[in-house]
């Protein structure tokens, strides 16, 4: 027999989990969390439920009372202020004391006998003084007062209060799990990448460039907004099966390669290429870009060229073939001979692990705080868990990107095991279908709790085909789109705001990509792209609705051209009406309509925008308003709405 | 760091468990079960997955391979012949003997030069060879082949044969956590209920029926075809507060009170009513019946009446009011007198818990096997829990059936916790789109795993809005839905057969309920209704395919009063296909899609079709074909199908 039997309250479904409590939820500091769960008792008893939660297995409970929602689901909210590990867990009680209030009411209004049911409140008021002396002087009241005065007293809106104020647990049923909750540094689920080539850093034509050339385009990326900079892999470059210009499998000497042939003569995972400086000027360009709030992510591409200095001293670690030679990369029949991959089956894994794991704390140490992880999806996933795990207990701030563009298994549980964010497949969302069932799912989906996007619309590897040969007004269509429906979003620099466009045919790459030489970028140079992303990551530190992906809703506009979505503050002391035209070639309009629920809008709709870009402003009295884009002016609307306090 | 990090398959998501393995999945003895689950791993590599599994905790492991479907989802299905518990586990690994096969095929169309390969592949077959000494003989060719006959060695089709007969398992994910299925008699999940009240067996007018009378009615409803008679309550009915005809408050001394107000001064839940008979009448009855087939299915309403010899004997049992009374059933304003409920908040409710589960054992040490369970959801869900895992350890094959008509969290906990069968909305599921949502919401959704559907027309307690004042061919078309659409369902007897459609007004309820009164029927009446129901319950005993809920698929057909659909044994061996007509008053017709997929046709179709009603055949040559339903006739069609084998 169970220990104890007098409860009977259920508590099923709680939310958020992740994999029944085997990962931790997340969330970003300042965020809210919803706590939900389906709870519900025999009978007709009134019951009540409650939230606790705590920051840090020692932290001390907070309670939070749950509301009923419909259908047994029960909610709670409450914010997550600090960094760290909450922990949360669930009760629930049948409430005598409501159950009898409410009864009594009942019973009064029908007129029945209600002495017993008097002598019954006293009963429960007496129990609850026991916590609670201020209920002391009630419960003589009710007990010297005459029968009308007493019936008058518990009908009293004061006594209704004090039912509400005074939950009274008898037989509590403890959901008994503790679940957690990471909570991470803001920029985890808000942040604006830039990524270029350091070697491409050069404001002279045909040189090297070096990390001295980057410190120098400082100002003018953090004059843009961004706040990260993402460099592809800095390392010394391997000279054996080197490849050339467009992925030729032979380069000349003259070229430089591709920097994830990570290794060679020079060193490893923990050098930098010597063409681009000294680590000495790699931490100066960190601590310059930081006094500029800008974090460099550094690429962590764990495979090695032939020539890495690993392959000698720990050949242990990669696949010996019969003939005595080492398994180079092959997705057969292609052969990828440029590139080892670790065997993380060798049997010496523990050692690998450990020097993988040496080399991000290398690098922590010497002031990176952001990885952006090269196909996480071709190494086993047991070991990112044990590796971030691992670095966030040196730094718990350390931010993960996975560049895992895979099948969607996969990318979510590299999210669910520790990555901070995750590349996406907005890069091939399209339509204004494509794109809304995609926010659908990332916003409303389990994976929720762990996966947090981060939009590209290219990257070095991927062009894609909607880009191809397009106009400025497609990259700026899709640059709004990945900075408003995403918090967390990122370029691929130059290359996108100088509208690179030209593909090797029928694939989605660049013809002669930037990852097999050096481009010269005129970094002088700036455009109307350069000025649209200045005023939207302006825009973005300004308004606290767009630094969220999980707010978003999606509005009712009658024009498959055009998609608007509104991002809000709960308390909707900012809210930003996005409007965005698909079609990069003609002005498209039509009637958008505002959500008056979301937004307690009463009838009288009074509400003033303003567009962030132009400036221009409007008043909108209706539910439904004209739009129009006009993509060779603007091709999307950024509004800020100030909803006039008459209609609150 | 973790034990062992060379695992790099990951197994999410298993399938079918119950709330993540808290109580088990349920199925029949024969029925199959389909275990799923994601299963990914890093890279390129072949996977290979299997299920374990095994009859009780002793068992041994049978290994089934799982398949891949789509999207990283994998399957493995099996058979569940004997009754009892079932655990299942899975495993998966990287197959390096697969991934070398197929690189090695694709690698000899691109012709790559093959050296290498061909090593490795004597060096897999070595491994593999220590545990199949089969394959030594074809290492050793391999091995001594010249290089041309090698590669044709590894391509041929034989070679294929080998390698998906010989996984080379060598480093396993064990998903860890084993799940039990627990596997109940065929009955659980095939069954038609036929209620009466034994006080009405009596074929006199006027006299009060017997167990003797009820003897008497058995061939009857066995040459219908009902295999469990349901009685309400049989035990002694209290006679303080004994309620009159529709539920008067006042009884004359002649009335005979609700059964439901259990217990006085001739006994209580361990007694009989005497005048219904002995012990040793009810004992001939159930033994009688069993002749025949038919399981007596036994009320449990845990409640009494004012006078019940629980109330003297264990007042702890009952909630005390302060003025000394006890407490009888409310839901204010309205009071229920002549009931009180047990109070499981009791401090002695190890005593109550133990009483209730006598109750149950001393009825099945009678002979009763099955127990229809009265407002369960008024009692806490905790007892219910404990209470049916202790009857099942006296006798596994005990049947519960709960009657919740309640909230739908309420009703799936029940089910999850023990119970077998569950009455459901079906009741009140009346037009297409309603039948069709309800019908896919129990088949798909995770309660499919442990709420088995029980579908009722009415029952005493509930005559619905759209059979009041119905004729026969509603009530014909509502059983041919119950019978059909579920392999569980029950109908309250004569009442329905002989169209009882009286409400009280504006209730869902009886007038002159048997409730609370003795009805004559004229038993040796049998009518049209009669008919069907033979007919039906003899196609449901001779069709497998009518003998689940859960292999249904529904027809397209262009009509919204036509609902059409089709059920099939796993093997196409028995196909049924059902069209009811939803119209009781006209004559339908419409084009019925044969779901040509599902039933594995060519272009050219050949369809043999008998009513099993009719006897009517037809032959259909093509996927969409005439359907015509009159009511007046019948107001469905239950048609055999007969798949011609050219079509195979």
């Amino acid at each position: 027999m169970t220990t104890n039997g007098r409860y009977r309250v259920i508590i099923e479904n709680v939310q958020p989990i992740v994999d029944n409590g085997l990962h931790p939820a997340k969330r970003t500091i300042g965020e809210r969390v919803d706590v939900t769960a389906a709870i519900f008792s025999d009978g007709h008893d009134h019951i009540r439920a409650a939230v606790m939660y705590k920051k840090g297995k020692e932290g001390k409970w907070t309670e939070v009372a749950m509301k009923h929602t419909s259908n047994d689901e029960w909610i709670a909210s409450f914010y997550l202020n600090e960094k760290g590990e909450y922990f949360f867990t669930l009760q629930a009680w049948v409430d005598h004391f409501e159950t009898w209030h409410d009864g009594f009411i009942k019973k009064s209004e029908a007129k029945l006998d209600l002495k017993v049911e008097l002598l019954e409140g006293v009963v429960i008021l007496k129990k609850l003084s026991k916590n609670n002396p201020e209920l002391i002087s009630v419960t003589r009241k009710l007990e010297e007062a005459k029968y009308a005065q007493a019936i008058d007293l518990v009908k009293d809106e004061n006594f209704s209060a004090l039912v509400r104020a005074n939950p009274l647990k008898e037989i509590v049923t403890e959901h008994g799990a503790e679940y957690s909750i990471i909570v991470e540094p803001v920029k985890a689920n808000f942040s604006a990448w830039y990524e270029f080539f350091p070697r491409s850093a050069s404001l002279e034509p045909g040189k090297h460039g070096t990390f001295k050339d980057c410190q120098r385009l400082l100002p003018r990326i953090a004059s843009m907004g961004f706040d990260v900079i993402y460099f592809p892999p800095i390392h010394p470059i391997g000279k054996i099966h080197r490849k050339g210009k467009n992925n030729n499998v032979r380069a000349t000497s003259e070229e430089p390669g591709s920097p994830w042939a990570i290794g060679s003569d020079e060193g490893g995972h923990k050098s930098l290429l010597q063409a681009l400086g000294s680590l000495d000027d790699f931490k100066r360009l960190i601590a310059e870009a930081k006094k500029l709030n800008i974090d460099i992510a550094m690429d962590i591409a764990f495979q090695c060229a032939p020539d890495h200095p690993y392959v000698k001293a720990h050949p242990e670690w990669f696949m010996q073939r019969p003939d005595g030679s080492i398994q180079y990369a092959e997705n057969p029949p292609k052969k990828y001979q440029d590139i080892y991959p670790f065997n993380f089956e060798s049997e010496n894994w523990e050692s690998l692990w450990e020097e993988l794991k040496s080399v991000f704390l290398y690098w922590v140490d010497q002031g990176v705080k952001i990885f952006r992880v090269d196909n996480p999806h071709t190494k086993p996933i047991p070991f990112w868990e044990w590796v971030i795990a691992e670095v966030k207990k040196k730094d718990p701030d350390v931010i993960f990107l996975s560049e895992a563009f895979t099948r969607p298994k996969i990318m979510a549980s590299l999210a669910k095991i520790g990555f901070t964010q995750s590349y996406t497949y907005f890069t091939w969302r399209v339509t204004k279908s494509e794109l809304i069932t995609y926010m659908d799912e990332l916003i409303t989906s389990p994976s929720r709790n762990y996966f947090r996007p981060n939009f590209w619309p290219t990257t070095p590897d991927i062009l894609p085909y909607h880009l191809q040969y397009k106009g400025e007004n497609s990259f700026i269509l899709r640059f709004a789109l990945a900075a408003t429906l995403s918090s967390n979003y990122g370029v691929y620099g130059a290359a996108y705001e100088f509208y690179e466009n030209k593909p090797i045919t029928d694939k989605e790459e660049f013809v002669d990509s930037e990852k097999y030489e050096i481009r010269h970028y005129d970094w002088k140079r700036t455009n109307r792209m350069t000025d649209i992303m200045t005023m939207i990551n302006k825009a973005r530190k300004e308004n606290k609705a767009l630094q969220s992906t999980w707010n978003i809703q999606f509005c009712t506009i009658e024009n498959s051209n055009l998609i608007a979505y509104l991002k809000c503050t709960d308390d909707l002391s900012n809210i930003i009406l996005t409007v965005v035209n698909l079609d990069p070639d003609s002005s498209q309009s039509g009637y958008v309509q505002l959500p008056k629920v979301k937004l307690k809008l009463s009838d009288k709709i009074n509400v003033k925008l303003t567009d962030l870009i132009t400036e221009e402003n409007y008043t909108w009295a209706q539910e439904w308003n004209f739009v129009e884009v006009n993509p060779n002016k603007m091709p999307f609307h950024l509004f800020k709405l100030t909803v006039q306090e008459s209609n609150m």
